[in-house]
């Protein structure tokens, strides 16, 4: 069904900056930043924090492990930073501005401290070999985790939000360690190639995507997706699958829709920290 | 055992309005509203608000997804609105006055936004379809889910709770996709018939009440049973389930007491709500 | 291992008032009573609150349903009553105040409303048949009710929680109904004969024991015992049982502290809900 | 995979005391201690309340069974004293000032009351055979727990955070009771030989280690692995396992930085208690 282990590795030359949108959905944004660089900055900067609370919030962090990052113009003006968060924080002390700005090389240029090193190692060669997203998401959420612990760890199509999915997933089973070189964030580009999401053996689940809330709507549903199928899996009954004439004409439809579907979601969870942890955005 | 898949499509000119009552049920409502069309609008407002933030108190709901909707008198005396949350909240987030009022065409004469789209085509379908309910809640319920996701998607008759829907759900075995159309609305209140409750395989339920109480009952009941049966099977031994001879005898007698079992489980919960959220009633 | 299924239901004649203790055990109390009668129902009362409370707060209830009830002196010092939670209220709700006080008839004596009709019928039988316990608790909890909805619904010695409950588990595998007479108490008393559990096929769990802290612990251990059981059921792997010999010497050295156990944990939870929720003891 | 079953138990003689940090990663710690013997004791006292709080908090305590224990100078600079919580507590009520210092026969030294007997038995018995550790803790947690309900309990290398533990766990498949003799805690300590683990049959798990945030952090792991594990066991879909050269390769890695690891997840929740529940400091 699903497309199976990185064979489609896009060449960087080719695909360019397909998607250029900084954070500019019609969907009302719940904050307010300046106009300019520095806006954009601080923008990229408390979703980024709301969504290492959010996915707290929703149970998908493993301790303090695990990373988020987003790639925005640097505060003064000059190129781009990653942004990620700084060794030692736990996801629910994050804050829009102790994010760490790292540079391509992976010196800080924002903030002070440095990131795990297997955030530097991961998510700047990935960035790197997908520009067209901005946004990379690694957890190690439970479902998913016991699915890609399976032999055949394919997430199937069980479930209408399983569809949002389709062709979109790729795997990596051959889980070589802990990353701790820029090799192994090349390696798994490769993989990933030009799907949103790689589901990795023995170890957990890496998402790409243009927005930040887009990377979180795809945390949430492939959690949503794979708990699915493991409870259904468990009951040593037959599972359903949707057919693959359904998802040709869903899937679509669905994705000229996600962006929306995406920001509906991730606002809304947003406003609820606004509401119960409101000092993220400082 | 149970009766399957919409075989039995009552025709719409036969079945009338069979159940008239809205919100009259003796028991005592934890809220006051005022004499006439206005306050059975207000209090349908109070009740479905309630309904959306219980579900997510308890974990039915999924992040902004899925619907509640309820036929109310139009506050303005001129026919009846199909009240519905708007499009971009969070369930935490749904008031008495937040809610919108549609026209039976889709059009929304009360509050300002849209619904999602996916809400009109199928409740105003349903509503058309099912004149004898006047509430309609779907959702992707954990374990509800799971068991959609089996070739055989049956409710079993596992435990004393599932007794209660004993002839009494319906199945769709058939999922098309994603419901952006009337058509799809239709084809669901067909397969539906004169069932309360229809198991959406491969996605989740939707349940008809004359309600809002004895909707949200079923749905926690119904959560409750698969999880008892989802659990059960997921050990491997073989089940037991409760005789037809039982069922004959205890269904009928439960189902008197429904609508009181139904007020005492859902006023329970909108008197936390009133403790612990109480901007709902805004 | 755990003997089955009540065929050695105690005449009532000769089993008598095994247990007489009212709250006595040597643990601090976290409250205090006057002397006399009156004192020991409020005792009685401000015990059970907590236990109503405290199962909500463990996730051991569902819904309004299921009920709690003890035996204690009627305030007016005029023989017993029996204490059992009005229909109606949530779990969170129940005071010490708010609870009702049954005579053996199943009158209202003490407080006004009528509790669940169930109740009475169940509670009443049993209490009756078993003067030896001052306790009832009943509830359909999760993984409990997983274990009844097997043919073999057996608690298997998989862990050293297990143990507490060998030779003291009884079964009911022929599920009849809701109960709505009295007969039913008494079928149920009969199979319960003079263990202090029994697992009600398709249906839940009751216990009978001395004391509130006792029941409330067996129940928690039960659900834990239950769960341990589930889980490694599922997992299609052998599972390891305890040995009879090391339960003849362990389950006997557990009992004789069981009584300071149960209360050491159910006072910990009492002095949780009197930090954090402490109108229950009004 | 793992080396099996207590067959390599270490001879006293020639074990040492190989870790001898008291407290001095160089995490920065978020409290402040007074320099010299007090301080030490103190900031122990601080720590190990806030591994029974923090264990609490994330659901991996079982009620106001289980305990944690620490080695550290006495207040009075005469010798050590071991740390654990007073019998009749809820780990929610643990305290710096009202943990328990008890010398090595047993007797309370510090504060007032006593522990579980079970406490004395094998905390004081594994800290004897194990010098080079400081630091006990015991838990039922409940994937743990289920694990060791079955006839092969290993820990599977299924999931990169089962790495940490390859060739670190040690088995005990013959449960004999509960604990009310110091020779139990031998037989424990005899099993566990040079390992860190210890997954005991029907029972639960011990861990061991130099600091509270090592065991802590272990705990928190093993339950996650075991989690990972019994999920994707329960779908009846074949597992896949990490290779032994990746292990060798990969855990020496992790090992140097797992004392950094392990103070970044443990301060991280030692934060949370300060902002939520701070009086465990007093």
């Amino acid at each position: 069904m699903l497309t199976c282990v990185g064979t489609r590795c896009r060449p960087i030359a080719t695909c360019g900056r397909l998607l250029t949108r900084t954070f500019t959905s019609s969907y009302p944004k719940p904050y307010v930043v300046p106009k300019g660089i520095a806006g954009e900055n601080r923008a990229a900067r408390l979703e980024l924090a709301a969504a290492y609370r959010g996915l707290d919030l929703l149970g998908l962090n493993e301790g303090v492990s695990n990373h988020l990052s987003v790639i925005a113009p640097r505060q003064n003006g000059d190129g781009e930073v990653m942004l990620v968060f700084r060794e030692g924080l736990h996801w629910k002390e994050v804050t829009a501005s102790n994010l760490l700005g790292l540079d391509m090389s992976g010196k800080t240029v924002e903030g002070e401290g440095s990131p795990d090193i297997t955030a530097s190692c991961i998510h700047l060669a990935v960035h790197q070999k997908r520009p067209d997203t901005k946004v990379i998401m690694h957890t190690h959420q439970p479902y998913i985790s016991a699915l890609a612990a399976l032999e055949d760890c394919e997430l199937r199509l069980v479930h209408q939000n399983s569809i949002r999915f389709w062709n979109r997933v790729a795997y990596d089973v051959n889980y070589g360690g802990v990353a701790f070189s820029f090799e192994e964030g090349e390696r798994l580009a490769g993989l990933l190639g030009d799907k949103d999401v790689l589901i990795m053996g023995n170890h957990g689940v890496m998402v790409v995507a243009p927005t930040i809330s887009m990377a979180f709507e795809m945390l949430y549903f492939l959690e949503r997706a794979a708990m699915v199928q493991v409870k259904a899996m468990s009951t040593q009954r037959r599972i359903r699958e949707i057919s693959e004439e359904v998802c040709k004409f869903v899937a679509p439809e669905y994705m000229k829709r996600a962006q929306n579907y995406a920001d509906t979601l991730y606002y809304s969870i947003y406003r609820e920290l606004q509401r119960t942890q409101p000092d993220f955005e400082k």
